[in-house]
C-alpha cells in the first residue's frame, strides 16, 4: 500500500471524527462548555480515533458503526491531557490557536480538561456495543488515564535531573504517549467484539507504535527542515530537553551543553554530524524501527484485511514521517 | 431513631470505607501516587459512600458487598474535586493538613486529581455488580462529573457578579454539591440491582439533601460558635461571599457591605439579629427544610427497612447539624 493511500484514509477518518465532534461540541453552550470544546474544534490529525476505528474493523468484518463513539472517547481523552499539560508546561499556543488557559484562565482550563475527561467515559457508554464490552473499555480507559498522569509526572520530574537513563526515558514515553495509542487500538477491538487475544495484540501494537511516534518526534525536531516540520528546528537541543537523543549522547560522552542556545542551520548540521559519527542517530532510529517491527508482528494473528494493511502502514508512517 | 444512632452508623460506615481506602491507597508508591492519596488518607466523614451503601441496602435485602467498591468511587470523585478546587481557590489547608498543591505543587496537584478521577471509574468497574448496572453507573458518574465542573465554574463566576439571584444560586449549589449526593444514592441503588424507579427516587433524594447540606453550611458559618463548627465564625460575611443568606439579604434591601471586615462576636450577633428581623434566616431555613421534606417524600416508595430509616435520618441530620 502506498503511503498516499494511508494519508487519504487518515484524512477521510479525521473528517468523519470532525463531523461528530462538531455535532456534539460545536453548539456553544456555557462559557465552560466553549472552553472544553475550544481545542477539540481547532482540529488535529485524529490519529487515535483512526487507530481505534481501524482496529475495530480489523477484528470484525462488515460491522456497524458502534465503534465511532468509543473512538471519539480517545480523542476527548487526548484533548483533556493536552489542556492540562499546557497549563503545567506554560504553553500558550497549540494547533495555531491560544491554549485554553491562555484564552480563558487556569481555573477554567483545569475544569475544561475535567469536563472532557468525564465526557470520554460518557462516550464509551454511548457506543452501540454490548455492556460487557463497554465495561472492559471503561476499565482500560481508566487505567490508561492514570498511566498518562504518571507519564506526564515523570516527564516533569526528568527536567530536574541529569541522570535519566534510556530505560527510564522509554518508560516515560510509553506512559505519556504509548498507552493512549494502546488503549485506542485495544478499545476499538473490545467495542467491536473482537476476541480477547485480538484486543490484547492490538493493545500491544498500539503501545509500540505510540512509543515509536514520540521517538520519531524527537528525531524530527533535530533533523527536519522548518518547511517540513512547521516548527523551530532543534528546539529540544536549545532548551536542553531530555530526549532519547540527548540521553544516548550523554551516555556516549558527547557534550551537548554548548548547543543550548540559538543555533544557525549550519551549526545544527554540525551537531547532527557529531551525533551521526557517535552512532546516536542510528541507534535512536533503530529503537523506533524495532518498536514498529514488533508492533507489526503483533498483528500477524489478525486475519488479512484492508484495515490490517492500513494498521501496518500506520506503523511505517509513524517512523518515516517528517524526516 | 435517635440522632446518636445515625452518628454511630456514619462512624461505622466511615471505618469500613477507611479500611478499603487504606488498602488501595495507603501503600505509598510513586510520588504522584502519594500526592493522589494524601487528602484521601487525611480522613473525612465519608458521607457520600455512606449514602451509597445505605441506598444499596435499602433497595436490596441481604445482599453482597458489591456496592462497596462503587461507594469508594464516590469518595474518590469527591476528593478529586477537592484537590482541583483547592488549586482554583488557592486554599492551603484542608482536613487539618496542607492541600496537595501546597505540599507538592500545582502541576502535581492537577495530576493527582486526574488520577483519582480515573480511579473512580476504575472502582465502578471493580464492583461485583452485573455489567449493565456498571454501565449505567459509569454513565451517571460521568454526567455527574461534568455537572460538578459546571457548578464550580458557576461558583467562581459568581464572585465577579453582584446580581446573582436565588434561582441561580440554588442551581449552582445543586450542581456543585447536590449532584454528587444524587449520584451516590443513585449509583448505590443501580449497583445493588434496584428497580429503575427506586434508583430514580434515590437520585432525587440525594440531589435534595446535598443541596440542603450546602445551605446548612452557610447557616453554620454565620450561626455556630467556633467551638461547634471548628471554623472562624462569619467568614463568609467577612469575605463578602455569595450565599443564600447574602442574596436574600440583598433582595430585602439589607446592606451587608459594612460587615465585610473582622467582626467581634457581639457584632456578629447584631448582624444575625438584623437578618432575623428581616426574615432572612427563617426563609433560608425554610428552603433547606423544604428540600429535606421533598427528599424524604421521594423515599416513600421504598419498602420499610432499617436503611430507609437511616436515609430519612440523614436528611434531618443534614439540616440540624452544627447550629
Amino acid at each position: 500500500m502506498r503511503s498516499m493511500d494511508l494519508e487519504s484514509y487518515i484524512e477521510h477518518s479525521a473528517d468523519q471524527v470532525d463531523r461528530i465532534i462538531d455535532r456534539y461540541f460545536g453548539g456553544g453552550g456555557t462559557d465552560l462548555a466553549r472552553a472544553s470544546a475550544h481545542l477539540l474544534l481547532a482540529g488535529g490529525k485524529r490519529l487515535r480515533p483512526t487507530v481505534a476505528l481501524l482496529s475495530a474493523e480489523a477484528v470484525r468484518k462488515g460491522g456497524s458503526d458502534s465503534a465511532v463513539q468509543a473512538a471519539i472517547a480517545l480523542e476527548l481523552t487526548h484533548n483533556f491531557t493536552l489542556i492540562h499539560d499546557d497549563i503545567m508546561d506554560g504553553d500558550r499556543l497549540r494547533r495555531g490557536v491560544p491554549t485554553v488557559h491562555a484564552k480563558w484562565d487556569e481555573p477554567t482550563a483545569i475544569l475544561a480538561g475535567d469536563v472532557l475527561f468525564a465526557r470520554a467515559f460518557e462516550f464509551i457508554t454511548l457506543s452501540g456495543a454490548p455492556d460487557p464490552a463497554k465495561v472492559r473499555a471503561v476499565s482500560m480507559l481508566a487505567r490508561t488515564c492514570a498511566e498518562l498522569c504518571e507519564g506526564q509526572h515523570m516527564d516533569m520530574s526528568f527536567e530536574k535531573r541529569d541522570d535519566v537513563n534510556e530505560y527510564e526515558y522509554l518508560e516515560m514515553v510509553r506512559k505519556k504517549t504509548g498507552v493512549l495509542y494502546a488503549a485506542s487500538a485495544g478499545i476499538g477491538a473490545i467495542i467491536a467484539g473482537g476476541a480477547p487475544v485480538y484486543a490484547d495484540s492490538l493493545y500491544h501494537y498500539g503501545l509500540a507504535i505510540g512509543t515509536a511516534f514520540q521517538i520519531q518526534d524527537d528525531l524530527i525536531d533535530l533533523l527536519a527542515p522548518v518547511e517540513k516540520s512547521g516548527k523551530d528546528r532543534a528546539s529540544d537541543l536549545r532548551e536542553g530537553k531530555k530526549t532519547l537523543i540527548s540521553i544516548k549522547a550523554r551516555e556516549k560522552g558527547i557534550d551537548l551543553a554548548p548547543y543550548q542556545r540559538n543555533l544557525s542551520d549550519s551549526e545544527i548540521d554540525d551537531v547532527v554530524a557529531l551525533l551521526e559519527r557517535g552512532g546516536v542517530i542510528r541507534e535512536v532510529r533503530e529503537i523506533a524501527d524495532d518498536l514498529v517491527r514488533s508492533a507489526k508482528e503483533r498483528l500477524s494473528i489478525l486475519p488479512d484485511s484492508e484495515e490490517k494493511t492500513l494498521l501496518l502502514a500506520i506503523g511505517d508512517y509513524f517512523v518515516s514521517r517528517g524526516t
